[in-house]
């Protein structure tokens, strides 16, 4: 491949001028797309054989193709490939080098289909993989999860609403609220893949062909359920793409949210884990300082994913049918952001894995804040028959009672409380401790620890059917 | 309801100084969350019932508290309702009025349960049934589709591609294009609706409770497939509505699209359709404008449906668990986003039904711009068997003849032709033609008629189904 | 105003059949223009008044014209306008309504212009006002944050970075890094304000008009440095909105981090300040709660200003000139935009000022987690010469020993830290003190409490001058 | 630089575990920030001066320090320097460069500064730069639009609202709107470099220094206008990026409605221009196309500038100062969309050069549609002094006649106009012409060539200036 042409070039000759250098600058797509190597001699394989069993080609011609794309494959793995720029984009560059190889024959692949069919199956192929990929990775993430919350369903926290402590609940419960987001996200990757699964290889440049071909055949031998409907369709829409990038950007923000407590739970201040050196560094300045580096990085992550899915909006606003040249917009974003998430994956279930949790802290916290006001409260209403609201109330002024001594709930004496309503008895004591209000929270759902067991329990079982579909999901 | 209370007022002695002005008019949320009246009725109507059956309430109580209710729900549907910003939320407001109609056994109905879940039950169930509406919306916007793509399978346009005259094809292969497209945002829609719908009701603050409720009635009850699985998650995410958001985005860029080629087919220079008067308007300075305004609007609507995905997103980026009140900011997006949606269905399935097509000035128009060069390459490549890229070129070089002589392909000669080619026979002149060519294109998805025919009689079968299920789509 | 007639029947027969329910309801923007009524109004008397000195108008026309315009003005005023959705907009409205008023007369003062311009003045008036209160406002937070920061020149509290403790500053420099953020969104604000303050009136539809008109007159008389140079511009362009919109979420994303940072100081586990009640709210379930719903609110808020940008930025792509009806999508979304940083500013001014800061509690922090670490490695640099970077080394040895035991820095004994490095000598210990940290740092900018103060009476002078403008800021 | 240390090492041995691969490919820059090397040198260089000048360190430590910066300088521009991961960032990899090749003396380079100000002091660098190339890649399309302009001030289009013919105007008047966009544009950019150009170095990790440095020397020696006046501020924001992208999506929203008029005019259906070959490509399949590859690839590089703007926002959004990891996000957003908007600019630059106007169908277009309608309007209230609005109803009469009889307005006789009002006189036909119409319209930004010679000359007067400010601009 010592000398190329320049496409255009190759195309006829229709162009006096070549290319000038702002051109091929923002023409030539090859520095990204050459990613889609695979995937795109993948198709071509898949075509010829299609070509040559419906007579299209012959079986001379077909072994020559399937022998040079092998050997271009190889190629390019080893690193011996020379990509072009000249030659815009991994399209051409496989089929330039075919030519190389192969001589005329080559020019017989593009029979009945057209780069406007052919970009959509590479990328097609790509989402359609990496929307598996990060499935993957998310069963993981989960596992790690279950695996820590089965370990911590005693292990007592203080539940936070407005980051204000609200009522106690146990490590494993607040782990297992993200195995249920965490799952959404996997069943919308699914779902995702599921939906895209369907070849738009043979609707050629935008109309179909005349050619005799079979597009089920194709779509079979890659691996999808079956051919696009509409050929018009195949080569306009990427829909695929953006629901990739919102099932991501979904899941990213799940994952910020975890950063951002994992951030918070390592401060001075909270203490209530120590984050692992393997996901943290130092300082250039301050020898003291042991940084979430890790954490904020997958916090901030969710920014370049919600990006990407802008720009992808963006660029299909308003286009028209069929394809136009602005949808060679849609690959970088899509491979960076799933780069991106992928990581943020990986870092996270490191994380989670390397966690090392205070546990003293985390319980001590959990009895301030008069965090089981509620369960006095609820004792009132189920003890004294008290309408909830003038529980509240009630509850309010023994807490403000508290304030004014500097005391905990559970510090206050039956006579302190009894001066607020003089019902109340001795045995509100049992309910006024963290173990006691945690234990207590049994409807389904709840903190208490055997129900979070339940649930764990549930996930286990969801996961290890061999087949997670997206209906098991 | 003369005299209210602020709503903090009414839990308790614990705030000084009431809310100022500022406070209440950044707090409150009655104006916006009022539109969920009849969610938060229905979903207190069904926690009565709950509570009665499990012994928590008594059966006085709870025929109490459910006629006050519906007497409320009256109230609000007839006008009379007087809406109170000190009493901050919808779900304050119908509790005051509550205590106003039956007394001390209102403050009964909130008994194991919070506002968190509340809120978090009333708009799911909003969300959950909008996105039913919306698949509604798209089923009939589909069948308005197909009703015009059987009328238009002979009628002969320009496909595009960069907007430059690609190949022919016909307008209702076109049509078909977003048959698919809308076929994909139906099947989002429903795969969201199925996702979110689990039951919340219970969760209570962020915890669970430790009266004895049982979350499955009230989850079938509401019309929820089962409950949530987890306390915190239930009041701490909001991914249905981002689900929802995002798979509305993906649907107005299609409307979008379609919209797009509205405006551009009713120039004065493309004249493909002349726009229904009932989707157009004048100018206030020149008498003889007719603008294609709804389908600017629909256009544009994109951007605002995008605005509101972006901004939820961002407003749950990095948010601790469990509930913070930034996710009060969840309701407007969505509810404006939403409506939007509907209304860009709407304006669409009219259009299409009142668009006058000019088919003589599509034909026209499919027949220029040398658009069958590629029958003429694929002729070479069958009948000749010249490799393709060697056809393309020969094709080129027609081309560039044709242009030269201000002609159509058609009519160079076929001494012309085979002075590029000498082995051209006389027969080339049957694929030259627009309807040929259409005809031609008759792989799976292709343009020609009867396979249009064929995809439009598998969506009419496929939408006829009773159950739309998302299996079926 | 009894009997309206479509706007479109106002223009001419040329519409035969109706707006239907559906287009109306997607094309009337009445619903939120009519908060221009004020512009709209101004606009037309400054238009009659230069009509009528022009001599296109006579002087008893213009004088009915003005008339009734602010007879119209009064009605809307006083709540007495009917405002019809028929007649779409505010344009028409005030149009039509003066007709009622005045009779044929009325139809003269569409002279010479179009409502392509005046859509574009009314807005741009609207807009650049805007920008003006916003400025406005940005001056009363700066001027509050001032007046905050003068009181805790020597306030210590832990500087962060990675939310882990760094260096201790004071409260009053941290806040003063408020004053420098606000300070440039004040001058991009005014920036903004400058740039758009040309008068679009006169471009009439796109094309300027052939009445001898008096741009400069009415460009004057609306307050506006010069009319703009180009018709199509005026009516085409909205990019003073998309600057505006861009500046509001550079603000409020400021806004959001001192809001976050007041979520934090505010728990339990960090307890620097105490909210204040004006700007906190109860829970309805835990009656311990003291939630931060303003500040949380206020960190939401830039969830939607993002979305309003993004919401135009992405009406505006690829719009062809001039005027198109998707730019009728630009109002809400500022409105929108403005009315939420404008509260949100309200807001965080009320907050700060009513911040009740815990000087003992942000002090022990201050001294907490080694925050002195780099006085020693700059101590070690300075008075034995040690590289920068060697003593770096050597200071993350000696935190090493305190971490082991349990004790800060300056509880190490001199022995302790001679056998980490033996130059060390007993003077080392006047740096290791909180107050003397803060105290060296007299760089430029720095923390020392004159540094700060000098920073403070920098910001009190530029705020002073009377005339605040771009070059001053 | 054979071996390296982990860049954690360095600092301390405080970190028992290294970095785990995941780690490392998360929390290295280097792939990205190699990009400020240059930025990085200059900023130590200059503070290796300051140091020595303030005594802080000795001369010659000094002479060193700079002579190994400059090596290592011509290192990296030579290609022979070897960037290392393990060093994570371009400060470590320099610094620990400079270690090999000068020793111990390399440590004291990092005195009073912190890599937090160093990588703001580098970053701002980088965007200062690029905000001033934007500038002038910004005149330089202004210029070519000028030399455009001018010659087409006489050249009739028709100006199109809702892309419907509305009124004539000249092909050099639409483009000076585009001067007047480009225009702000350009004064945006200048304003961000002006507000921006302030020097964070010395700022350190956060607190300012104890050593008694010189900021306004550094500030000096490396162009900025002054120092930053609070150090916390200094490295805890980026609203200086984020302004850069502001301005930039507006721009690269401006380009893309230049660039979706080329796509438009240029389809066969418009025929108003010829694409240059420079600017466009063939197509793989279809012989005769000639796609505007370069218009519509500029007109979707606004999607990934948006994206950057976004997922910047997005990262900020609530960080709490000082600086966190989350920061290290800026720098990719940033550089992407300064390239993507470089490119974008030259791209149109060399387009409007090269564009081929094909004169005769513009005017053919012009006098299309009943265009000079609103001139007949205008004669009506001019000459017969009929209010506005009556005289659009009689020109809607007269548009629909000439509808009828499928003519142009200046083809229905004089009595078909007397038909419609009876006091039209023959020489209404005056302004009837294209050329009548344009050469009218007089107002001060007008259509008429003389207003656009006189908005031409404006701006090259503009732009000449050798000094371009803001206050200029």
């Amino acid at each position: 491949m010592t000398k190329t042409k320049s496409s255009n070039q190759m195309w006829g000759g229709r162009f006096a001028s070549g290319p000038s250098a702002i051109m091929e600058e923002i023409n030539a797509s090859i520095d990204f797309d050459k990613k889609l190597y695979r995937q795109d001699i993948e198709g071509s394989l898949a075509h010829a054989s299609m070509l040559e069993k419906q007579g299209i080609i012959t079986s001379a011609d077909s072994h020559e193709i399937k022998k040079g794309l092998k050997a271009i494959l190889s190629e390019i793995e080893s690193g011996g490939f020379i990509f072009s720029r000249k030659l815009e984009d991994i399209h051409m560059n496989v089929e330039a080098r075919l030519r190389d190889l192969i001589g005329a024959a080559a020019g017989r692949l593009h029979t009945a289909r057209s780069r406007n069919d052919q970009v959509a199956l590479d990328f097609r192929l790509w989402v359609r993989d990496e929307t598996q990929k990060t499935a993957e990775a998310l069963k993981q993430l989960i596992q790690q999860l279950l695996l820590r919350a089965e370990q911590e369903t005693e292990t007592f926290m203080p539940g936070f609403t407005h980051l204000q402590t609200a009522q106690p609940v146990t490590f494993g419960h607040h782990l297992m609220a993200y195995v249920e987001m965490f799952g959404r996200d996997l069943s919308r990757m699914l779902d995702a893949a599921e939906r895209m699964n369907e070849s738009p290889l043979g609707a050629a440049a935008l109309a179909g062909t005349g050619f005799p071909t079979d597009r089920f055949m194709t779509a079979q031998s890659l691996g999808f359920r079956e051919p696009t409907r509409n050929s018009i369709d195949s080569v306009s829409d990427r829909d695929f793409a953006l629901e990739f990038l919102s099932a991501a950007a979904i899941c990213a923000t799940h994952l910020s949210r975890l950063a951002e407590e994992i951030v918070i739970w390592s401060t001075t201040q909270f203490h209530f884990i120590k984050l692992p050196d393997s996901f943290s560094t130092g300082s250039s300045i301050m020898p003291q300082k042991k940084n979430p580096d890790a954490a904020e990085l997958v916090r901030a992550k969710v920014g370049r994913i919600n990006g990407a899915l802008v720009a992808l909006l963006t660029v299909m606003k308003g286009l028209p049918l069929a394809y136009s040249k602005d949808m060679q917009e849609d690959k970088e974003q899509v491979f960076d952001a799933a780069e991106s998430l992928e990581l943020s994956l990986a870092a996270m279930t490191g994380m989670i894995g390397d966690l090392d949790i205070d546990r003293e802290s985390m319980k001590r916290a959990a009895g301030s804040g008069y965090s089981t006001a509620t369960d006095l409260a609820d004792w009132l209403v189920r003890e004294l028959g008290l309408p909830f609201r003038e529980a509240h109330h009630v509850t309010g002024r023994a807490v403000a009672m508290a304030e004014e001594k500097s005391c905990a709930l559970s510090d206050l004496t039956l006579s302190d409380l009894q001066s607020i309503h003089h019902d109340i008895r001795g045995d509100v004591f049992n309910v006024l401790s963290v173990e006691n209000s945690v234990k207590s929270r049994r409807s389904f759902g709840g903190t208490a620890p055997q129900e979070v067991q339940r649930q764990i329990d549930y996930w286990k079982s969801r996961l290890a059917k061999d087949d997670v579909t997206r209906n098991s999901l």
